[in-house]
């Protein structure tokens, strides 16, 4: 008997016909002997409509009140599929943030939870499935908050964490982690194992399936996950710590994000602080800054510092660069048409030569690289954007991945 | 500076617009100097919709989790009137049920309020506007609890009484109470004063201007009341005891309800305990019966029994009535063709001729009487239905409303 936590993500309880066919996956895995603790999202698109009924009323919504709003949505769904269950004769029960309670910490719309009272809910899985609204909890004032969008995964993490489950599950759309998108890609395989770095350079990069701090809070606590998708029975992606994974390929992902710019200052004066000059009105701003390259001064006085931005923040980004009076530097460049090209695997630091391949890869294919970045794990490029896909592919084939 | 409860139906916040507008309202109120409470409906149709999902989902939805459903309704509106507010620069919360708490007792769905935490809205309101969901409250135990469609009317009351408020007003779609159904008879009149049992019986015959057991409790605390619109400024109906309004008419207002069903029962035994027999099972089957109507007995051992139903519910009263053993009548008759006309006054007692003057106005018009009931402020007749909008537009002219 295992104590297992299910989260089904906006999709998989979008209709009430999905809620139903939901109850039936709960079902089988309580009446299995199980003990199951179920984590729902809000209905899809439910979460964006309430968004929009406040937007329509202030584009500065007042927050407190926006978590209110927010949370009424992952209620609806927590009371639906209770009540489907029960339909099914299955003893269950939502337990709301508060009945709990839940508690957090933060601030409103980007709360993380911090610790919940376990001893009802132990007691109520003895007869039943509990089911809890993700996304959200109360404050030590008994305020509302939520933990930002897609945080129902951190909802079914801190759950797995504290009720010490054997499993946390995380049912959505796609039925797993693939060796890079499938949706363009073809040839993109299903990864039967990741280990949680390989699954957060892949996840921010833009593979979707599930929240960064979500993988990372299962990284701390070494808490085993598993992407699967509601809709089929197929077998999903497991993610577990490095050392439980056998690598056979240095290379587990291609990953790439589009509507990237790149910004380079050239002739930066070369002192203790400038990084930090240039970047900390950057973050005032809300501004993310993604890669960021320096390279060794040529002439120990000045050196050139590119970074690369979403495109849609390059004019308020060049603004605040040329405003910006604690930095010199001779001149300003920018590219908006590019992507980052990511290859991703814990198997990459013991195999050597995967960065030659994967230079010698673009420059075969006339793949102009504009700039590099590495990390244990991954190794990024900056490519002219309508590169993007054929970069992709033969990246995919050459590290034996289709 | 007076203390106000504002309560705002389903369609006064129906759209995000009509919310903007509540708040426009709202802050007249906090602007001239008034602590302003405000309770609030779901977004029309909303709680239709919810409804129908749990319908999608059993006919027999348990009712714990229909509660936690539904109340999501009027959280989300709570939000939006808050920040709505606050956008004015007002500053304004909501406050959920188990944030006051707001204490029920009884069944769920079908709750009432007993009692809430008075001290922390009553803070707030030194600064600000409270903003508080309707129809629902929680259980000692914690749990959510719904109190009957239309229950915001309720708890707009039970909060003016904890409050002890100067006013409650009930803004809604019409501007008032009526003396006839304004839609069907453009003689219509708005009714300035009512007292609350001229206005029970208007509302139970289908002036659905007001939730009845809202009415009932405000007449027992005496709160007065103020029905008026959301959308016009005209002045409402005011809603007091019988003591404080002048009666210059002996009749008030002309109700009437139709998909009525009439059935009697021929020669039933007259003996003490007949009556219990037979609507003790039509109460268990929860079928409503309106007016019962029984006459002297003319051989002092049998007698007849009359009493209307809704026409829906005919065919399942006749088949128990049929089916009951502790009962014995010689014929059992029905008319599902009929509706109730009432006269409503509270002048009727004192004004003579009322009674003879009904009846003498139904005569002339060739209208037929099929039975009659009485009770202090009240003169009910059933007729066949389609006399119906005559009888009432003749009745209307005879007792000087129009």
């Amino acid at each position: 008997m295992a104590k297992k936590v299910l989260k089904f993500g906006g999709t998989s309880v979008g209709t009430i016909e999905r809620i139903q066919h939901v109850a039936k996956i709960v079902k089988k895995e309580h009446d299995a002997g199980n003990k199951v603790i179920v984590v729902v999202s809000a209905m899809a698109g439910k979460t964006n409509e309430l968004i929009k009924f406040s937007k329509k009323i202030s584009n500065d919504f007042n927050k407190r009140e926006l978590d209110v709003l927010l949370s009424s949505g992952e209620q609806v769904t927590s009371a639906l599929l209770a009540g489907a269950l029960i339909e099914k004769n299955i003893k269950s029960k939502s337990w709301l943030n508060w009945q709990i309670p839940i508690l957090t910490e933060g601030e409103h719309s980007n709360a993380r939870i911090v610790n919940m009272n376990i001893s009802k809910i132990n007691k109520f899985l003895e007869e039943g499935v509990a089911i809890i609204p993700g996304f959200q909890g109360i404050s030590k004032n008994g305020e509302i908050m939520t933990i930002g969008r897609g945080g129902s995964d951190a909802t079914a993490v801190a759950i797995a964490k504290l009720f010490n489950a054997d499993s946390c599950e995380i049912y959505t759309d796609v039925d797993g982690v693939y060796s890079t998108d499938p949706n363009k890609i073809p040839l993109a395989k299903k990864i039967e194992k990741i280990s949680y770095d390989e699954m957060l350079e892949l996840s921010t990069l833009g593979a979707k399936v599930m929240q960064s701090s979500a993988v990372q809070t299962a990284m701390i606590y070494d808490i085993p996950l598993e992407v699967k998708s509601t809709f089929t029975n197929r077998k999903g992606t497991k993610i577990f710590n490095q050392q439980n994974i056998d690598y056979t390929k240095s290379v587990t992902g291609v990953a790439y994000s589009k509507d990237d710019a790149k910004i380079t200052l050239i002739g930066v004066e070369d002192k203790p602080g400038v990084a930090a000059n240039i970047f900390e009105p950057l973050n005032q701003a809300q501004i993310n800054v993604d890669m960021v390259i320096q390279n060794v001064s040529s002439d120990q006085k000045t050196t050139d510092i590119t970074f690369t931005i979403k495109r849609e923040d390059l004019l308020k980004t060049k603004k605040i660069l040329e405003n910006n009076k604690n930095i010199v530097y001779k001149n300003i460049t920018h590219n908006d048409k590019v992507s980052k090209i990511s290859i991703v695997g814990a198997g990459m630091v013991s195999t050597p030569g995967v960065t030659y391949k994967m230079f010698r890869g673009l420059a075969d294919n006339k793949i102009n690289i504009l700039a590099i970045s590495t990390s244990e794990i991954k190794l990024s490029v900056i490519i002219d954007e309508e590169n993007t896909l054929n970069a992709v592919k033969k990246l995919h084939t050459i590290f034996d991945l289709d």
